[in-house]
């Protein structure tokens, strides 16, 4: 007898707090692992905080499938790559037209396209659900980007949001696009996150060798700012970070951490589908580069003995301008995510809503801020696609961006590497250039390869009858 | 009977060209088209160059095979992609163990690996052949890059060698390495190519735009550059271009030129490739980007109407500060390519022979120059993979690393766009740093998502016990 609203297949932490999550907001919800162990695990989790009378545990991938009430949505947390694709074959033969397959880990979004487009046919919906928040997030909240089958997006569509993060009372849960749209969001979040941490850690290095603040210092810094523009998760976390005391030696713990950053590819992936999409993702790039080169500490260590420590000494920028800073590093960031995911969207025939993902991100995942609410009701009243174009962030821009050149420009000077805050400042004064300098680029490019250049009002595909030698 | 030394088919210009070369070298060469009409005008440029008689034209695929001695040499040339495995179809029937197939387009290294690995176990060789300098170098000296099948590159090794570029005598040709190291090397060239033209127009933008400099004057400026450590061919070819007079108009050509880049693809290739590898290119990264960015004229109008015409007034940087600052920025850039070589070389086990393959761009390519005799020479006598570690290297970046942070700080102050000279300057100062800022990255990604942490001397994967609320 079908009695369960929903099932899930895979319960290691991630899929085990999604099913809690789902319990307790009073779904009834079929559970389902390779090892069976697992399934009592859980089962006596659940029982604990009290849940277990909506969990519906089945050994039997058969009768665990028959549980859920139809049409069915069957969520699937496996790992990423070949076991998302084994579990869908298993799951197949059990299902029936109409019913959907909710894939919830870090997928590649190409990956969900050819899921998608492989079920289509058989009427079996098949959803890819872009998860993000961590474990906290899966048990109390997360933000959830769906993409996929729309018709059984609707099914799925009440419990999703009941399980989501809220904002001012509204569910981070958004229906985004067919096929994979709902995993190429989560990715180009992931590498905005990667932007945002390594702008913070950027605006740190200066605090630390630039202004001699201690840990505590800085903290404080984080903490004040956490009230203003720069209002975010991010932003709160990093105060908390830099307080932490190692109990061991009394020492602010930041300073014990080894400074080797480690990343687990969404970053990389973000940053390679901006180059495919032919969209500027320097702020990406430049977080992911500066986490690879800060893997490199022996390398480091070998370049610094041979160069000798940073010279340059202090800096002397005020924390209202590397507030300012960070702020409009910040919206490049944003500005270019935003630009991969338009133009994702044009060629994949997606019509991602930006709005609306700026609106889901505003709880539930990491880059949650103030900032994303402003940028949610910015892009809800106009219609471009670039934010440094939204009338609301011009202003802040405007504003900021002398800061932002103040602090590259210092940072240069004191041998400080800013690598994101200088991508994005670097991007800025390109993107606000109405004449730039690629019109050289265009005569050596016909010089060397007779590429051809235009001449507006003359034509298109000219070329050059250059001089082959030079006077004096 | 078979008569020629070798064969070609694909009689576009570069093809032609590459056949004629070979034909002024004294080798005998069969030639065949798809079209056949293309085949009689090949013969007849031919004739007209005195090359004829070593021409063996065959407009049927089997008498042209048949008519190539063996172990046979067959030169493909045509269009990337799908072209190159219908016409390896196509030729396989005719061929016999021992021959060799020699793709000289500009494929994907990926493409050519897979081709290669598939005519393995057929005992035909296949060698993915990197051919650059243009339509002019393909008939007068290409730098030919040749990766693949190692036995048959020996078949083939006097007539390429013949044919290539000559630096003081040597030929500007090697083997590289098995399956697709010879179109790998070449998609770098080009990815670092892409860095070289960025980072000449930013500098002749600071000259434009910062110091009000005339095309005439800046052309005088790289004309005397050219004679110094800059000496290279784009640093010569940029003189010629901004030397150039419009005959309609009288004024500078480059004046009129539309500020937009084209790009063939090969740049954002590299960049991808670079982040597959995981290894920092954010040169080459800053070069696409910046190509990208120019391409939205429309775009940039707008902001430019938006943010009004860039402030910051004139700069006051001397020009022996811009060449030291162009010279630092195209060693990091170079530095970033080879760390990608070095990389790809370790993870495809190619053993890819850095010193080589910076001697045989010393000519025919795009990117020739002084700098590459002193890069080659320095790498044949150390073991560094990175270039900033290269003892001569290391005294150069001592020397103009300032100039480069200098013009960073003036760019950044002066609202003038510098993404790949401050990309470069980034890198430099991450790279040199013992003691980076990533402490604090993975104190954040302990905070939000369990992630761990090292203690040098306490262990790995450690966690924080992070204050939940902060004190005033």
């Amino acid at each position: 007898m079908a009695s369960a609203d929903i099932g899930l297949v895979g319960l290691a932490v991630m899929g085990s707090n999604l099913a809690l999550n789902i319990a307790e907001k009073g779904y009834t919800i079929a559970v389902h692992n390779r090892t069976a162990a697992r399934i009592d695990d859980f089962v006596a989790e659940a029982k604990s905080q009290g849940l277990s009378e909506r969990v519906v545990p089945e050994a039997d991938l058969a009768a665990f499938v028959a549980s859920v009430k139809r049409p069915r949505s069957i969520i699937i947390m496996v790992k990423a790559g070949a076991p998302v694709d084994a579990m869908i074959a298993q799951l197949l033969p059990h299902l029936e037209p109409g019913d959907a397959i909710l894939e919830c880990g870090n997928s590649l979004y190409a990956d969900t396209d050819r899921r998608f487009a492989a079920l289509e046919p058989k009427a079996i919906g098949y959803l890819g659900v872009g998860v993000s928040g961590g474990e906290e997030g899966a048990r109390h909240g997360p933000a959830i980007m769906v993409g996929g089958s729309e018709e059984q997006w609707h099914n799925a569509q009440p419990i999703l949001e009941a399980i989501a993060a809220k904002f001012k009372g509204e569910p981070c849960c958004a229906y985004l696009g067919r096929g994979g749209a709902g995993h190429f969001v989560k990715t180009i979040h992931n590498g905005i996150e990667y932007g945002d941490m390594q702008m913070i850690a950027e605006v740190y290095g200066v605090m630390r060798d630039g202004l001699g603040m201690s840990p505590a210092a800085a903290s404080e810094v984080f903490r004040k700012w956490n009230e203003g523009p720069l209002n975010s998760y991010l932003i709160e976390i990093t105060g908390h970070v830099l307080a932490a005391i190692d109990e061991e030696t009394g020492t602010p713990l930041v300073d014990l951490i080894l400074d080797k950053a480690g990343q687990k590819g969404t970053g990389v992936w973000s940053a390679i589908v901006a180059q495919q999409l032919g969209v500027p993702a320097t702020a990406i790039e430049g977080a992911v580069a500066a986490r690879s080169i800060s893997s490199r500490k022996d390398e480091r260590l070998a370049a610094e003995a041979v160069y000798g420590q940073r010279g340059g000494g202090s800096v002397s920028v005020s924390l209202e301008t590397l507030e300012q800073a960070l702020l409009a590093g910040k919206i490049v960031s944003y500005a270019q995510g935003f630009a991969v995911m338009a133009k994702a969207s044009e060629d994949k025939g997606w019509n991602l809503p930006l709005a609306t993902i700026a609106r889901i991100w505003r709880a539930g995942c990491i880059i949650r801020s103030r900032f994303l609410d402003q940028m949610s009701a910015a892009y809800a009243r106009g219609e471009a696609t670039n934010l440094l174009m939204v009338p609301d962030f011009v202003s802040v821009m405007k504003a900021s961006h002398p800061a932002l050149r103040e602090v590259v420009a210092a940072g240069a000077r004191a041998e400080l590497p800013l690598p994101c805050l200088s991508a994005a400042l670097s991007y800025f004064d390109a993107y606000r250039q109405g004449r730039g300098t690629a019109n050289l680029i265009q005569g050596q490019r016909d010089f060397f390869g007779a590429h051809g250049f235009e001449i507006p009002g003359r034509g298109t595909n000219l070329h050059g009858t250059w001089p082959s030698t030079l006077g004096k």
